[in-house]
């Protein structure tokens, strides 16, 4: 119903379906995600790659897919013993163990890859045009995968971890690269969000929206370049701002 | 740094504080939180009502917060032994288990109390009027209690979940009743927030963003009235729209 000031009127409106999801490891329950529908593989094997359980296609025996059901059955030739978290219950935003913050060694300065102004402008313009749920149902978040000229992979989720894991599971099991490369993200970059993408030796994180302190200084800590605020042809670059040129002659990129 | 095609200048940004707050009842650490500094006391018990483990002031025997090691002691008279949630890490936007959604009978449907289109407009507008840190760092979300008149608690947090329980948190301890009461969140509704809502017997939830099929289909269920996309002098109500009447002289509020 639509309630204006000069009266009701019935009205459809676009909802954006939400799906509890359990991720079932080794036939041990160990999470359960609340998300969207699409793209439920590339968000289990995403999730546990963040968690640190997997590494490799090569370690999954077996994915399989109940959507009715919403469940993901992985199984995997290592044994996890107590090492596997005990059975959670994670809201559509996210959520992981303590320990995750140890285990980053910070992303490599070697690569001279860099993104000139002009360039990020544009990769914003085409990752806000790729998010179509959102334009009809003002209800997801978006994350993408990027090099300097274009989207290379795009996720929408109600979650703005589950968008940015459905990326890295995507990218684990097509093989696709992530080193030295951009992950756009339609949301806040809060300290998780800046753990996941660092883990994956990304140099570079673009926001449409803002970061918390804790996200610039973990940044600034493991020498990600962190890009917020992306609005039209203006954008605040937090940290490590050596990557990012105002005009594209003039940057470094290989 | 502020990037433009024009150039480079250095600039000052106001960035919004995410500080990890780990909640210890009973000398046993339940939870750890994402958060916002203001008002911890408020959130850890919100957050431990949330979830079913504490129910009113008198059961507490003493809280203590401090906020330089990022933990809220909370003693309570109740010995939980293991029915105590195991240590978990939360995310900005929360976290609950499962268990959860089988406690809540609904909102009591006896009540006549309803809201008019242009108090739920004026409501929003003070709403937005208040979110001064939203304002100034674009990082946090809001959410308020009211009745159809005012705002009677207000709060901001960097999770939609933490928001909201800060606000119950502040009523139990001050004793302000949230029977038949309004909530305003900044935030998505998703099956999660709808439930914290519904479990404190509020008749009516206001979001100035999108629901979920789940928040809707939960609001139904539950007898709540569900109105979305407050833009304006427009909004969307999702569910039981009996409560919302297009012009003041028409409703029937108590």
């Amino acid at each position: 119903m639509r309630v204006t000031e000069e009266g009701k009127n019935d009205t459809e409106a676009i909802v954006t379906k939400e799906l509890p999801l359990t991720i079932i490891l080794n036939n041990q329950e160990s999470v359960t995600l609340l998300c969207s529908p699409p793209k439920l593989k590339y968000l289990a094997i995403g999730f546990l790659s963040s968690e640190g359980l997997i590494k490799s296609k090569d370690e999954n025996k077996k994915i399989r897919v109940d959507e009715r059901r919403g469940t993901v059955r992985v199984e995997t030739e290592k044994e996890f013993g107590s090492k596997l978290p005990s059975k959670r219950f994670i809201a559509s935003s996210g959520g992981k163990e303590t320990t995750f913050y140890s285990a980053i060694a910070g992303v490599s300065q070697s690569g001279r890859n860099g993104v000139s102004a002009p360039e990020v402008f544009a990769l914003v313009e085409k990752f806000v045009q790729r998010s179509q749920v959102f334009k009809t149902t003002g209800g997801v978040h978006s994350a993408a995968l990027c090099d300097a000229k274009s989207i290379l992979v795009f996720s929408e989720d109600i979650g703005r971890h589950n968008a940015i894991d459905k990326i890295f599971g995507e990218c684990i099991l097509k093989d696709i690269p992530t080193d030295d490369r951009i992950i756009i993200t339609s949301g806040r970059v809060s300290s998780e969000i800046l753990l996941k993408v660092a883990k994956r030796n990304i140099p570079i994180l673009i926001s449409k929206s803002a970061p918390t302190n804790l996200g610039v200084k973990l940044a600034a800590d493991l020498g990600v370049t962190l890009i917020g605020f992306v609005r039209g042809k203006s954008m605040n670059v937090y940290t490590n701002g050596w990557r990012v040129v105002p005009i594209e002659d003039s940057r470094c990129y290989n």
